[in-house]
């Protein structure tokens, strides 16, 4: 719907209402597109804004490696193409490390900060799950990448449950990743990762962040979000039981509550 | 604020703002005030509406024994004083467990409900805790009662963290308990909920249910909580970590901000 | 079966068979006389020492109030008494503490160390449910003092399953608690945990440690059982899910095994 | 060691010490050779019997593809040709669900049974697992099996903890992953799982069975275990926290303390 020029490379981004704006970040097989169904709710009460990172959907393709701060420096500079001061993040995975990473340099940007499935670093075993995908992508074909990358990203209840929807899914991702433009996109995503590490930095944030884990996620299982709980001063903590990585697929009507409800909701407590 | 008769006794209730109606049931200690603090938030997109129940705060002293039943009835008579079909609810403990009882019964008069810290059933060990609350009750002074009652409703690191908090609460809540009447409204109301069991009729619910539950809830484990996740269609669930019994006083923000969101917000998906 | 006097007050002991040695240390409501079942299974391969505390059992009645220092003598006493330079120690809530203890200022004497439903310290939630128990001990009778402590250490779901034993305790603990000098006890024991406190001290133990804890366990919540686990350089950790602090009337054979399996085997590891 | 013809193919087995005899069934990459380190600690008050499955270590390879049965018929084949009526069973992964299976076709034969990471079933997202560590055997070289199988069995904490293990493991495993041979074996090991289900047979099982989870089992989640807890009659569950699917590697101390202390420990309980 609109786009501006940042390095002298396009960046592609939706907006839609006005209120308390929202800025949402993908995960890294997301896209503006991901989005359809949640517009009317976002936007009800709140601006909604959608970006398709460097990489994603819309937005220029790089031609070489690079790492979460050219991500960060792209929501940046989005912000100030809008005038924004001071935003709401809801970052979903990759999209949650980057908002956490943005938020690390830039506290007095974020508003607050919604992180689903997110973790403040990439862990040793997820950078290998990380490097068995881009082995993966190697096989012509699609199968081999998908059987990789996504049965993973679920919770084994929700892939029987929703063997139908999972099977369609199939139908259209075996064919996409068998492109492999796609699959060089997102071995530079997966790749841009590797380092991410902000761990130490957690102390920089001071807005109400509210951190969603799931009780199935096995990229970034609990352990590493405790570093998040410890971490950040202003924690509210919500685990979504029986639910994978892709807790958003999996729930959700909990993902549009929880993300305008926090975003939303006016900081009280009871008194005595 | 405002009163009516049913059954010649008087229910005490407070309307505040408009919109889609959240209707709050109270746990067994609380009251109509115990919401001060919230009162501006959930009135801003909504129609707030705070009930004492009978014993509670200033609707009318029972005068024997009763059982949830009566609560139930008083909840109906109160949507029907206001001319409301149809309304949210959401409980807190007993009132969760008032709630789930009514909307068992009148789904059709429940458009959303959300249940914190509640179960379908008073279990054997549930009983018996609310059996060693009355014993205590027998003591001179607030002091057993306080003791017997209070602690176990809270997680053991909120009450090592807000010590200060839990001792002002003490200075406030011995002296309150030591007053004999207080007692025994406290007993009639814990013996109300002895023989609650709706088990079996969860299948009636129809509406999307919000079940939250806390990690560290003691009183209502999550053994009992399965119970609802089974039990119910259309069930969302969240777990709040490092949480007791008490889950508004320990979580005010996630509770504002689930309630409100659960309640305000579209049922939506992800298409493909 | 055989005593001695230490600081002019009886111990009380029993020891059977040979071998590497077990001593358990039992917890507050429990003596010498609770292990009887267990007798041949934990003698068959090890020699097997119980002993009653200071105010359990056979030992000496106290007329003064104490902490976790005369229990810790008393233990070391009887490994004197033995002639015992290293023992395996397996102890039981309060005795889980006393273990740990006698561990941490004589880890030269603890060969290998498990602790069911033990904590590094009285945390002042736990603290507050002793006081309840003591409020308890001041109404006559034994049903005020049974309600109070008894229903609490257990799982709702043992409480529920196993109504008919719990009946039959219900109606040998009420007399039992009835009787005045057995509430004088228990208060003393009670009061002597007030203040313990070895978290700073872990780092003393050497040997390995078997850390036992209770999924359902509301006295000692997993948290506190987490000093434990971050503090000891040797520890080995198991959960017992669906079950509550008094573990070992859950899960005798759980019991049985974990203790001796982790006392008898020998420290190994996989080979490259 | 010692080898007989089990339909006309090669069964490797070994046999060491006496006493109540433990089988030990492999986990899918496993062979007799894994268990070198532990042969002393568990033929010290047992008998320990070790077996290569077909398709694994120095029994024989197949040619066609097969499922559990022939496991199962090769487990029968062993005692009889051992002359053992009765036999504990400790089974790893594949081996406790080929244990199980034989468990539950034969319950005479079964003393006691102890299940480590293993189910009743293969759910669909573990088939599809399967499916892309196949795939990921196409390509040439081992690294991309090695990316795909190894570090998804692993917790991240023992993970991260042990790199240089993991390190030297990878140094072994790439190699002997790029034997096509090797490969092959693999696959149709792990194919024989694909249709596994013994859910609805466990009510046949009427031995003490021990299952032990894996907190951050991904391969085999809880939700797969729950079926074995509410299955089972005379079952007994521990969980292993901070632990992966390879449990016996990241626990090994555990894996002894529980299988001999399970197997050995008469049955037993609190007298009242």
């Amino acid at each position: 719907m609109a786009e501006f020029e940042f390095q002298q490379k396009k960046v592609y981004y939706e907006s839609y209402g006005s209120g308390e704006p929202i800025l949402i970040l993908n995960g890294i097989m997301m896209s503006t597109k991901s989005w359809g169904p949640f517009i009317e709710n976002f936007s009800h009460n709140n601006r909604l804004i959608l970006v398709d990172f460097f990489d994603q959907g819309q937005s220029a393709r790089m031609t070489w490696a690079y790492d979460h701060g050219i991500q960060r420096a792209l929501t940046g500079a989005l912000l100030d193409h809008l005038g924004i001061e001071n935003v709401n993040i809801c970052g979903i995975s990759y999209g949650a490390e980057v908002g956490l990473g943005f938020a690390v340099k830039h506290p007095e940007r974020v508003r607050r900060l919604v992180l689903f499935n997110g973790a403040a670093r990439t862990a040793p075993l997820l950078a290998d799950i990380g490097h068995a995908w881009n082995e993966a992508a190697k096989l012509e074909g699609g199968l081999a990448y998908y059987l990789a990358a996504i049965p993973v990203i679920y919770s084994d209840a929700y892939y029987e449950r929703q063997k139908d929807w999972m099977d369609k899914r199939k139908e259209l991702l075996v064919p996409y990743f068998a492109n492999p433009e796609v699959k060089e996109r997102l071995i530079r995503l997966t790749n841009s990762s590797e380092n991410f590490n902000v761990a130490d930095e957690l102390s920089r944030l001071d807005m109400p962040v509210l951190v969603v884990s799931a009780e199935n996620d096995y990229l970034i299982p609990l352990r590493e979000q405790e570093t998040l709980i410890r971490g950040i001063k202003d924690v509210h903590h919500v685990v979504l039981p029986d639910c994978g990585h892709a807790s958003i697929y999996e729930k959700p009507l909990l993902f549009c509550a929880l993300t305008l409800g926090f975003i939303n909701a006016a900081q009280t407590g009871f008194a005595l």
